[in-house]
């Protein structure tokens, strides 16, 4: 594996491999489980594996969210490694936002402006869609990986890869979860042992809702109403638990369609997001 | 020379040229002896030359103007042919902005908010640069050709192409200019020969200027003044003629080192703009 801290240099290592087909994952690091399931993938698919650590402050709307944000280099990289990655691109923040950086890119829309978009502000979307493009430029790959616990991230990457015309198909694998179903995420290395038993409330309302949806409840706001309860039953304070479109993200009061049912909670001091698709079945 | 009004179909023609090199010129159509030199160098440098055509409503500010701009499809089609263009682009508005589009590319600070960014708006510069992103990826071409008459809009697109690290050279070319010194532009068709004749002062007060530079004067505030009272008493009507920094596009008050003199003026209902560089010499 190389590791390369320049676009240009990431580039020159790229060259060689143009021929083939090259598959990109990217990261703020602080690799777990999930992650690898994206290498596993992209290793897959392609004949050359990148994989990209940054953690990008402009997508962080508190200071201290982004100074404590994990970061495990040295372990990323053995894992890394031992995934099988061939390039290992990790700039510094001057790299990508050199001096008289001047560019956004911005979308508009329920899409960014609802869920994480109201809690973070719009900048935190400005700045996801922005390093994507970035990296996406910078890398140029067949194909880029994304989990699918991020699903507003994923929704807005794939409007903005579409309006941009960015010649790279976005690929989203599956949330990976822990034993207790909670969603592999780098800030669960912050929950305490308590606090880790109580956030499994999460996944499992989560599934109690998509079993009742499959079995036939179509009324969004009642089973909502119910989850949000149980996760306060279990010391989860809920954030927002809400049945929306999977390519609006606007909010549906029947789940007579495919839907994604979308949850933001806060266990401790640690914030945490998860989504399910709901498949309605049943009574229609 | 085949014509593609598609993205698929433009990415379809151009894949068995990927091997060479592919240059690029974008173009708002009614070609003039302006484009035909950015195509002459495209085809020089180049294996394929891919010519685009596309009005594109995000950047004009004044529905009138956006109407009144000069559409010459069949001629323009037999001239990048005779030119030597091997893909012509050109896409109506709702390929480039289908249903559901939403996304800006939005450059920040004095190159979009001063001379044309404060006559047309800031959405001017927004419909560019997200424009320009969007013809640059579905091209993907080794280099792209500008002409320098766009001063501001070239500066505004190498900004964007680096800031977002698209993989395209920027080749700007000189300002091409009739036996008048009047620069090349689709908007001169709107000019009556009476006009036409009172426009030439544009060029001759630019001439004028960048001679008393090189001569020594230093004095921008001075030179301008004197030009600006030239173009009143020659009949056009100047919005601005300022001295300015050639990256950030400030405002220079000594022309101590390399400038750039940029003017606006209207003549009749036709706004005409124009630049020239300026080199100082004599005094120091």
């Amino acid at each position: 594996m190389r590791t390369v801290r320049t676009i240009a240099e990431l580039r020159a290592a790229l060259a060689p491999a143009r021929g083939g087909r090259i598959g990109f994952v990217p990261t703020m690091g602080a690799l777990h489980e999930g992650h690898l399931s994206l290498l596993r993938a992209a290793r897959e698919d392609n004949d050359t594996v990148v994989l990209s650590i940054f953690v990008n402050p402009t997508q962080f709307d508190q200071a201290a969210d982004l100074a404590a944000y994990p970061r495990t280099e040295e372990r990323d990289a053995e894992l890394a490694a031992s995934a099988g990655v061939d390039v290992l691109f990790a700039p510094d923040a001057a790299e990508l936002y050199p001096a008289g950086f001047a560019t956004t890119v911005r979308v508009a829309g329920s899409i960014v402006e609802t869920l994480e978009g109201a809690h973070r502000g719009r900048a935190h979307f400005d700045g996801v869609a922005t390093v994507v493009v970035k990296l996406l430029l910078s890398v140029l790959p067949d194909t880029a990986y994304f989990g699918a616990k991020d699903a507003q991230q994923v929704v807005v990457v794939r409007r903005v890869v579409a309006d941009l015309d960015v010649p790279v198909r976005i690929a989203v694998r599956p949330t990976s979860r822990d034993d207790d179903g909670l969603a592999r995420s780098s800030r669960n290395t912050r929950l305490s042992p308590d606090e880790r038993s109580r956030a499994a409330a999460i996944p499992r309302v989560l599934t109690a809702i998509a079993a009742a949806v499959t079995a036939g409840d179509a009324d969004a706001e009642a089973l909502c109403a119910r989850g949000l309860a149980t996760l306060v039953e279990a010391g989860v304070a809920p954030e927002y638990l809400a049945v929306v479109d999977p390519d609006t993200l606007e909010p549906m009061r029947a789940v007579d369609r495919p839907a994604l049912l979308v949850v933001a909670a806060t266990v401790g001091a640690t914030r945490l997001i998860d989504n399910v698709l709901l498949a309605p079945g049943g009574r229609r």
